[in-house]
C-alpha cells in the first residue's frame, strides 16, 4: 500500500511536469513549415472543428482515424520508389553467390542498372527480383537487412539517407494530429514490413499502425525457436482499390482524414470522404500532395511513371480535396538540408 | 493566440481533474476479482517489473504488446462458439426466402438444430453456411446484422445476452494493462469483423486492435457510394499456426504477454514467450485460462470438442505459463449475475 501511494505521488509529479512542459507548446504554431494560406487554414480549421466538444461536427477521439500514403506523401519517391532501390541493392549484394546472374535476365539488367530493359520484360522479371530479395527469409532477417540498408544507402541525387528525405510539413501534421488524439496510420502501396522498420523512429507511427502490401507468411518452431518465414505469395496489394480493403482489414473503421499524392490513393480518398448517405454528415478531409518543386524536391504529376497524379487531380475540385502545392504551401521540405 | 491560451488553460483544468480522479484509483486493487494466490501475484509482479524504469527488465511503453484470445479467454464459448450461434440464427432468419432449405443439406440440419448431423457431413456444409451468412453483403450490412443479433439473442442456458458472458477478471486485467500503457489486442480464431462490432464497447479494445480470421474483400463505387463487399474467400485463418502470422501481419511486433485457453493458442503462446536466442532476456508472460468451474461457467479441457486444451496444458509447466484455474483464481465470473 505504501508502495502504491509512493507510486501515486511519483505519478502526480510526472503529470505536473508534463503540464509545465506542454502548456507553452500548446500555444506555439503546430504547423510552422506550412505557409499561411487556404490549405493551412483548411487543415487547422478541420482539426479544430472535429475536436470541439458539444458541436455537431465533434468526432470522439477513438474515431479520429487519419490515413496517409507513404511514397510521395510522407517521403520522396523519385527517381525510383526507395524500396525498389533497396531491391536492386540487395540483388547486387547477393550477386557474388550467384555468378549465373551476370548472364541471366532479369538479374543481368538489374545488375547493370538497365532499368528500361528490366521493365520492358514485363512484371514477371520484377516479381522474380522481389521474390528473391523479399521472401524465403525469416521476418527478423528481412527487417535487419532493411535496417542495415537504411543506415548506409544514400540517395543518388541528394546524397541523403533515404529516411532524411521525409517531408518536414507532414511530420508536423502527424504530430499535430497526435496532439489532437488522432490515430495516424500509414496506408501504402509499399511493403508493410519494409515501412515498419523505420516508421516508429522516423514518423512516430508504430508498426501496428502501418498498412501496406503484404506477403503470406508461415509460423514454425525451427530448432525450437519460434520463427516467421516470409512466403512468395501476396496477401494484399495495398494500392488503388486495395487501399480501402487494407483499411477495412487493419483498421476496421472509416478514416476522417486521408492524404495521398497519386492515383494510387484515389480510392482511399473516395472511401474516406464521400458520404455514405444523407445522414452521413461527419466532416471529412482529403488532401493531395502535389509535387511542384523541382528546386527543392521533384516536379511531376499527370505524365509521371512513378506517382502519376491524373484522375485524382481531376476529381479533387468536386470532392473538395485540398491540393497541396509543395512549392507554394511548404516553407521547408526536408528536416535537414542536403 | 488568445484562443490557444484559453485552450491551454482548459487543458490544464482537465489535467488537474484527471489527477484528482486517478490518484485514489491508483491506490485501489487493480484486480479485485482475482483471488490472492500465486497467479495473481505473478501477473502483478510481471507488470510491475516491466514498467519499472531503469531496470534490466524495463520494457518501453510502445513495446508493451499484450494479446488475448477471445472465445473461452475473454468470454464463454459453450455449448457452441457464439459466432456459430449467430450463423445458425441467421440461417433461420433467412429461411423464409429460401423454401428449398427445408429439404436441402446443410440447411435442413441447421434449421432443425441437428448439429451432430450437420458436423457429420464434414467441413463443406459448415463452410456453405458461413458463406451464405457472412459473405456477399457490404461491410456495413454485416456489422448491422451482428449488432442487431447481439442486442436480442440470449444464451440457451444462462439467458444472458452474449456480451454479458464476458469474464470480469479479464476485463480488470485489460484495464490494468491499459493503465500501465500496454497495447492490448484480441487475436482470435473467430471472425475479425464479428468481434469488432462489440470489442470497443464491451472490452475497451478498438477495432484496429482486433486480429481474427479474415475474409477477402473488394472495394467499389456502387452508385457512387464507396462500398466494401465481403467475399467468400478466406485471407487468414487466425488459429493455431495462423495466430503468430496474424500478429506479424497486424501488429508487426512480438507481444510480451499472451493469454489463451486452448490448443488453438499454443503457437501464439510459443511465439510470445520462447526466447529467440541467449540475448533475448526480455520478460515474457504466458497464461492459460482453464475452464474448471461447472457451477458458475463450464468445466472442460482435454476432451472437449470446443476449446480443447491438451498440448498447451502439457507444455505449460516447462514453459512457465500460468494455468489460471477459473474456480480457484476468480472470485467473480461475469460482470452481472445471471
Amino acid at each position: 500500500m505504501i508502495k502504491q501511494l509512493l507510486a501515486a505521488q511519483r505519478h502526480s509529479i510526472v503529470l505536473i511536469g508534463f503540464l509545465a512542459i506542454t502548456l507553452p507548446a500548446l500555444a506555439a504554431d503546430p504547423l510552422p513549415s506550412w505557409k499561411e494560406g487556404a490549405n493551412r487554414e483548411a487543415i487547422l480549421g478541420f482539426v479544430e472543428k472535429v475536436t470541439k466538444e458539444g458541436t455537431a461536427d465533434y468526432v470522439p477521439a477513438p474515431e479520429r482515424v487519419a490515413v496517409f500514403d507513404n511514397d510521395g506523401t510522407l517521403w520522396s519517391e523519385q527517381p525510383l520508389y526507395f524500396q525498389v532501390v533497396y531491391m536492386l541493392d540487395r540483388i547486387k549484394a547477393m550477386a557474388p553467390d550467384h555468378p549465373e546472374w551476370k548472364t541471366t535476365e532479369p538479374y543481368k539488367s538489374a545488375l547493370s542498372g538497365d532499368l528500361n530493359h528490366l521493365v520492358s520484360q514485363g512484371m514477371g522479371g520484377l516479381m522474380e527480383l522481389l521474390t528473391v530479395t523479399h521472401t524465403g527469409m525469416t521476418a527478423e532477417d528481412f527487417s535487419s537487412s532493411v535496417a542495415d540498408w537504411l543506415d548506409t544507402a544514400r540517395h543518388p541525387t541528394t546524397g541523403l539517407p533515404y529516411t532524411a528525405m521525409i517531408f518536414q510539413p507532414m511530420l508536423e501534421l502527424i504530430d499535430y494530429l497526435h496532439d489532437n488524439e488522432f490515430k495516424v496510420f500509414i496506408v501504402s502501396g509499399g511493403g508493410i514490413d519494409f515501412i515498419r522498420v523505420f516508421s516508429e523512429s522516423v514518423y512516430d507511427i508504430p508498426p501496428e499502425r502501418v498498412v501496406g502490401t503484404t506477403l503470406e507468411a508461415e509460423f514454425e518452431l525451427r530448432d525450437g525457436i519460434p520463427t516467421i518465414v516470409r512466403k512468395p505469395e501476396i496477401s494484399l496489394v495495398d494500392d488503388k482499390v486495395g487501399k480501402p480493403v487494407g483499411i477495412y482489414r487493419h483498421i476496421g473503421r472509416r478514416p476522417i482524414i486521408a492524404g495521398g499524392n497519386s492515383d494510387g490513393d484515389l480510392q482511399m480518398l473516395q472511401y474516406t470522404t464521400i458520404p455514405r448517405d444523407s445522414n452521413d454528415t461527419r466532416p471529412r478531409l482529403g488532401l493531395i500532395v502535389h509535387h511542384t518543386d523541382k528546386e527543392r524536391e521533384f516536379a511531376y504529376g499527370r505524365e509521371s511513371h512513378i506517382g502519376k497524379l491524373d484522375k485524382a487531380m481531376d476529381e479533387a475540385p468536386d470532392r473538395g480535396w485540398l491540393l497541396i502545392d509543395m512549392k507554394d504551401d511548404w516553407s521547408t521540405m526536408y528536416p535537414t538540408k542536403p
